[in-house]
């Protein structure tokens, strides 16, 4: 039987617009992150819209959440990888403290080296 | 090239019913929220299914997560204009402190001031 | 009119394939978990798919994220009772401290106890 195995990591909840999603999975892949998880089809609103008054509901502004979870070294590299594109694109990332346990043998989806 | 602007900020995570999801986006609007993002079609279950051992799953009872980024005190104002209607409808907050890294020129759909 | 009540407690998020769904909620509900919320549809890679360089979209492989919050020792028990699932099936668990409040008389979907 395992042990339970905590490790302090930070999580990452990057939001951006669903065509954007390979960008950044190609990203965290470069990063050499151990997973991800994506939560698909979610609707937001940004500062721009707030006089309009309306949601982003077009195909082109669905959103998605890219979560992974790394450590804090890396965690930097990332949001400075991102920088370039959220020049260009609309999006923002969450940053949390997080505890992950590996409870068993198997790698992880969604994160944690 | 911009630098890195971290703020530290509480993150609200709102889970209400569906059809209770304009009411709750609309306090969120008036509060003057920089933005929201919204999960969709969770399901769930409160502690009143225990007994039946049922998740709410019939339409009326598909649940939303509406995730808002706020400073401390607009979180507070939220939670204070929340009170009535969570004495009417089910539902629950959950209140989290996080970093946001704005990375770009663009809006944040999701949150942050 | 009621005062706002806030508790610290523990966010569990477990992600597992959807297929497991229903053996990690019967968990909870032995565990006596006042609630929780599933997000459904997600996607996701662990470090096992990362020379392959695809995501895992097959049926089998749908993920779910199953959230609930609890008090620190309970948190602690459902780790323990989850690592034997966990030596045979692909998943992982996300911890973190938050605060819960409870804003009216209903029961919350998505837990605290």
């Amino acid at each position: 039987m395992q042990e339970l195995k905590h490790s302090a990591m930070k999580k990452l909840e990057i939001i951006v617009q669903g065509e954007q999603q390979d960008f950044v999975l190609d990203l965290l892949d470069r990063a050499a992150v151990s997973g991800y998880t994506v939560v698909h089809n979610l609707s937001g609103k940004g500062s721009h819209g707030a006089h309009q008054g309306h949601l982003m509901f077009n195909e082109d502004d669905v959103l998605v959440m890219i979560i992974t979870v790394v450590p804090e070294d890396l965690a930097a590299a990332i949001l400075e990888g991102l920088t370039p594109f959220f020049n260009k694109h609309l999006g923002v990332v969450f940053t949390s403290d997080i505890q992950v346990t590996r409870l068993g043998k198997f790698q992880a989806p969604g994160g944690a080296a």
